[in-house]
């Protein structure tokens, strides 16, 4: 069973990554308001059934995977 | 008007990343069949209809965002 865990700094935190892609992006000629830079993780969980698989993908990101101080996380099934 | 743009080595490129979350997962005891680490990013972009929006999303991606060598990417309206 496959997750997509989408992980972005909180709204309140400085983006500096974000902000340097938005930078440039401006600098090519594109208009764009805002932009945030994030990681995109998928894991492929062994489960039988996908409340379970839902469960570990859940204790995966809350362990280890973000950091809960600077960063929101979102998990969607695949 | 916002997209998520969702950045993923190819299946063919070895992911040294997602290797390396994969083995500090597993030492922590995690079973995970894969996994794989991209980018996610979040465009926020001026627009009066959200087809113009998607196509200027499209151009940034395609224009700069990601590596088409080696990443593939979807885009997805939020």
């Amino acid at each position: 069973m496959k997750f997509a865990l989408k992980i972005l700094p909180k709204p309140e935190v400085l983006d500096t990554q974000g902000r340097a892609v938005e930078g440039a992006l401006k600098e090519q000629g594109f208009d764009l308001t805002s932009c945030r830079v994030g990681k995109y993780i998928v894991l492929e969980v062994p489960a039988n059934d996908s409340e379970q698989a839902l469960q570990k993908a859940k204790l995966m990101a809350e362990k280890g995977l973000y950091n809960p101080l600077i960063e929101n996380y979102e998990l969607e099934q695949l």
